[in-house]
């Protein structure tokens, strides 16, 4: 064994699925360890979250706080920064390797690694990212103090990062494609209603042009406009950046196909939360919570097979 | 129309799922109305919650209240108080009939009605019930102090009911048909470490006998114990109190069959959280909230058909 740790359950990420995995299973006394590059996940991103039950109004890293405290200091999960490059089915275990060599052994795994951006792959994103290219008005949004932002998408994430915006911004355009908004109907009245808020309606962004930083949209129809900087905000893609000596059945997007009890179709593999195609695909953080606690259920009947502990003694 | 009130939805119960389904739809605009006798629902009698994200420990009472001001002072659900008997599809809309005559109509309804309490069926239960047996330690356990009380069960109600009496009574058993339990690890140990708590395994109870209240139990093996109450916690089932012109279809256990967009086999009706068959069977309040969400969404899509106001205008 020497250095290598040997856990029942190992949690890939540590968003609300992750960390309410963890929740659950401490409860079950299944000792579990989360390992995530970015705790609280995209969940932490959010400026304003309104439809979180019993919270009005919070933002993502305090409710994402909330739930790590939760999770390991009021109950016995580990938190373990890292990321997963590695994991091989064994004997009886699965061992994971971290990208600084770390090995982990665990009975049984949870993958919830989440999604991430998606990018618009145009000209001049890649050139301008971090210079006036985000994917997150959470947390960039004080640089934009008295100058203009523009917000690419037609979601909720487009809604409320230009409400963010602009609180601190001089000016915010929303630009979408269409002209109809995906998003919840509370966010769009609020942003037809936020007089720094324009919106660019029926339009693609073809191209982002500047100098040192990013400094103009050219859209279609044709039109340019000026901008300190540009938020893309179209969606998400299920996050999958790590190795293996098994296939996981994945559908026709990307997401990793799970049963009702969030079984993967590798025994003791486990997935939960954005990155399984579970919840009607619908993405909230409180679907994400519910299938990590389903998930942590049926890890927890998996590693029983081999005890029998939770008999009374 | 005169005194008739129409609604966009109808959610028909008030616990988790039915107060998140009217945050989410509430958020969407759309007009909606929870009819409950009971707010909060079972998740309202939890002494302790411990596994709900984000509150390390919290009370049922405590959190239910949250969830209420959240829906209907922060947002604009309509709280009702009352128990509908009746529900009709009529051409357009579903019409509700409450116990004090008043209609309802909605174009949908999200159906979450949750479960009741089990009982045992053995003789004196409905004898001594409210004097002696309860099925609701939050409710009752305050009757008990420097008492001996009992609880029957082998789940997490049985075992946090214990603990909560063990906190005001002298001694409190907790009798189960097993020597295995079904509720969370935690629970157990903390339970097997509470000095005024004594299990009795394997054990059934046939009879509860007393004068003008209970105060005796009659077990199987063969054994009597002195008791001032006894607390009935032995699972839940399906609440589904109403008549109505159409056929739900139930699984073999009474729940209502919903599909991952907690559909039910009825246009326009959904169903979600503890009446429903979702989530794995795995009846929890995150799972409860998931679901709500979920049919929240659906109901939104389904009355949206019908409408084009999420159009920008």
């Amino acid at each position: 064994m020497s250095d290598k740790k040997t856990y029942d359950l190992a949690i890939i990420g540590g968003g609300p699925a992750g960390l309410t995995a963890s929740i659950y299973a401490s409860r079950y006394n299944v000792n579990n360890i989360v390992i995530s590059e970015f705790m609280g996940g995209l969940m932490s991103e959010a400026t304003e979250i309104g439809n979180f039950p019993s919270y009005p109004k919070i933002s993502g890293q305090e409710l994402s706080q909330k739930m790590q405290d939760h999770a390991f200091k009021s109950l016995d999960g580990i938190s373990k920064f890292g990321r997963v490059n590695n994991i091989n089915k064994e004997k009886e275990n699965f061992k994971l390797m971290l990208d600084n060599d770390e090995e982990i052994l665990a009975k049984a795994i949870i993958i919830t690694t989440g999604t991430k951006h998606n990018k618009l792959n145009i000209k001049g994103e890649k050139e301008f990212a971090g210079k006036g290219v985000s994917y997150c008005a959470t947390c960039d949004a004080f640089f934009y103090k008295d100058k203009t932002a523009a917000v690419v998408g037609g979601g909720n994430a487009a809604l409320t990062s230009a409400l963010h915006l602009a609180k601190v911004a001089k000016k915010v355009y929303i630009i979408h494609r269409r002209d109809k908004f995906r998003g919840e109907k509370y966010w769009l009245n609020k942003a037809q209603n936020t007089d720094n808020i324009e919106f660019i309606l029926n339009s693609n962004v073809k191209e982002i042009a500047g100098d040192d930083k990013a400094n103009k949209l050219i859209l279609d129809p044709k039109k340019e406009i000026e901008i300190d900087g540009v938020f893309i905000t179209i969606g998400t893609k299920p996050s999958l950046n790590f190795n293996s000596n098994f296939d996981l059945d994945l559908d026709k997007k990307g997401y990793i196909k799970v049963d009702a009890g969030m079984n993967t179709n590798i025994k003791g593999v486990f997935a939960a939360g954005d990155v399984s195609n579970g919840s009607n695909h619908f993405k909230q953080i409180v679907t994400s919570m519910a299938e990590g606690s389903i998930a942590a259920n049926s890890a927890y009947e998996y590693i029983q097979q081999d005890k029998e502990d939770m008999d009374y003694q």
